[in-house]
């Protein structure tokens, strides 16, 4: 039997990080997720302990697709203190922001669509966008993120480009922000190249000293900008939760979308996040989450500037999970870790060439310091270190 | 700003049930929701309690797209107790069965793509399909379920089609079991035909009498079935817990099309209900839950039997949570619904004629004796029956 499948399954891989992270003695610096050791585990036990207690059947039935209407309001308030004018009605309650990565893709992307994404980007939006079988375009990232100005050249060659997608705060994977400059830039050529812009911006609130820019939704003039937020980095990514922010318009178009994908999100988990937000003070646990992350983070690139040799480069993020590393340019970052780093120094990363949705870039790597413990962070970069010194040698 | 929808949103319509129930005093017997007096709620307290307050770490993280493995390796246990060979391997565990719609969905449909389903058929699977554009063919339900003559008739007709839907037991929304005898030929026609099914049994084992036939995975000899159950009326549906059955080639496909679509079901919702499964009985709770259902059903039948006039059909179903009731060929159901039952007598249900992918037939109402209390059923069929006799009269 020959099995038929869809034409879009073509473009649909399997991650390139889940299958790199197999010998439990490697120091990994690959992973992407928050550590656990900073979840209020406590809160959230008296969340759900709480949330079933009294409300049980409201919280174990169905509930409308949208998502529960108090979390909407709370969140509309958080977002509003990011200066994002917006009310209950233009949010929607995601499965985590993934979910609006794909579902923002099904509601704009015909098979052949052009859309732009940063080179390099979120390995998770490229899944989602392939289901869409787009053609994609790519514009360089820079120290101040999105370059502008590519972008724009860009657009003069390919005017029909539909969508744009950006992380602009402590992008992944390469843990830059994009200047205020940059997006009222971004904003101005949206508007006039009619450009759809997917802000996806887990990091956000995990910042290290001072917040960053505005987002680019509160900067949006004409309704182009759908923001992705995110409680995985702020709360937990067990619970599945995130959400969409944009018009009344698109989040009813979303809605339907989300209707026919999973009919909802968990009323659990929605009605234990609402009651989280109202008994515990999340704000209080974001600051302690960034203290907790800055300290990894320094501990890290203290390590990396003493010990990497100086042909090296790398990123200093003020936020996020990841710093971004620069080999020397015919430096094939893959071949390295998976003949040296990981089986002769049990040390690993996400080589940077899978991050690309067109021309991939072979001599970079994706450094997370949010899962190695602060005990093993420098052991971890000596380990690298020591293994491009054999490797250059061998 | 005149937006650019992708094509695929001209098919995507709002529910036609939500929008129905608005009036409290309404005796509703449209909505297809479990009733929540049956909701294990102690247990699911406990088990939520007993995962955050042990491994509340691990329940709070991500974990892998495919879901947890003891989860799947529980439901792969209950799996072969209904004779289907199953192992861990062979589970995906779902956002919902509604997932699994759209998840199947887009591993096999390119737009255009013929796939049959029954007439009439459940709403949601509609609402999954649609965002893949495909052609659609359907074949009636009779008594026993999906007419296979129908079928092999079409499909000498259509021989590209590539995909059949089907609700084999108590099927939505006409409360029909399909026949043994009729699985066994679905199966054959299958396997000539070369069409994958997608086997959807959110109810099966809400039986009133004896078990439903053998599932149709259980009589799958070439790996062309994809089974979809849901904890959503066993256990509870605010938790969006299902689990598609299948080829290990498919499981790994569907897999990963959910990573692009929303990562993973939530942790800890999973490890939760792997939790309950071990710690307490959820067959002792199916049979009450059976019990509980049984009795409405036998109630609200009697009732209809007695006030409804003769030239009124009705389904007499032996499991799930719906009856399907015929009027005269030429009684417009929605006609009536909106201008004299819902505004003069209180009374709604679901018009039929949404529940059909090609042909609407105007003259069926599905009704739900789930979710109106005991002491509501003969009031509400009187309201039915009164309604009926002052329409005829006007």
């Amino acid at each position: 039997m020959k099995i038929r499948y869809a034409s879009r399954m073509e473009g649909i891989k399997p991650s390139a990080i889940r299958s790199l992270n197999t010998n439990p003695k490697m120091i990994f610096f690959g992973g992407g997720y928050p550590d656990p050791d900073v979840f209020p585990v406590t809160a959230l036990e008296q969340a759900f302990a709480k949330v079933i207690a009294t409300s049980g059947k409201e919280a174990l039935q169905y509930s409308a697709s949208i998502g529960l209407p108090k979390l909407r309001k709370q969140i509309a308030e958080r977002m509003k203190r990011e200066h994002v004018e917006c009310a209950q009605d233009n949010i929607l309650i995601l499965q985590g922001a993934q979910q609006g990565l794909d579902l923002v893709a099904r509601l704009f992307i015909n098979k052949g669509d052009t859309i732009i994404t940063e080179a390099p980007t979120f390995l998770g939006a490229l899944g989602a966008f392939a289901a869409c079988e787009p053609n994609y375009e790519t514009v360089q990232v820079d120290e101040n993120g999105l370059n502008t100005d590519a972008l724009e050249a860009l657009l003069q060659q390919k005017p029909d480009a539909k969508l744009l997608y950006t992380i602009p705060d402590y992008h992944n994977p390469t843990g830059v922000t994009m200047s205020l400059e940059r997006r009222k830039a971004l904003i101005d050529i949206a508007n006039r190249y009619d450009l759809i812009i997917i802000e996806d911006t887990p990091y956000r609130e995990v910042y290290f000293d001072a917040p960053p820019p505005l987002p680019l939704k509160s900067l949006d003039t004409e309704n182009r900008v759908i923001y992705l937020g995110s409680f995985s980095k702020i709360l937990s990514p067990g619970l599945r939760l995130g959400w969409a922010v944009a018009s009344q318009e698109l989040i009813e178009k979303l809605t339907l979308l989300k209707l026919g994908a999973d009919t909802q999100c968990s009323t659990l988990n929605m009605a234990a996040v609402s009651c989280l937000l109202e008994d515990y003070d999340l704000d209080a646990h974001i600051i302690r989450t960034r203290a907790h992350y800055k300290k990894r983070k320094d501990k890290m690139l203290d390590a990396m500037r003493t010990e990497l040799p100086q042909d090296i480069r790398f990123t200093d993020p003020s936020g996020g999970l990841f710093t971004w590393m620069t080999f020397p340019e015919d430096f094939d970052s893959r071949k390295f870790l998976l003949e040296c780093a990981i089986p002769e120094f049990e040390v690993g990363y996400v080589p940077g060439e899978a991050f690309y949705a067109k021309t991939p870039e072979i001599n970079h790597a994706r450094i997370s310091f949010s899962t190695v413990a602060d005990n093993l962070l420098e052991t971890g970069v000596l380990r690298l270190a020591n293994a491009l010194r054999h490797y250059k040698n061998r």
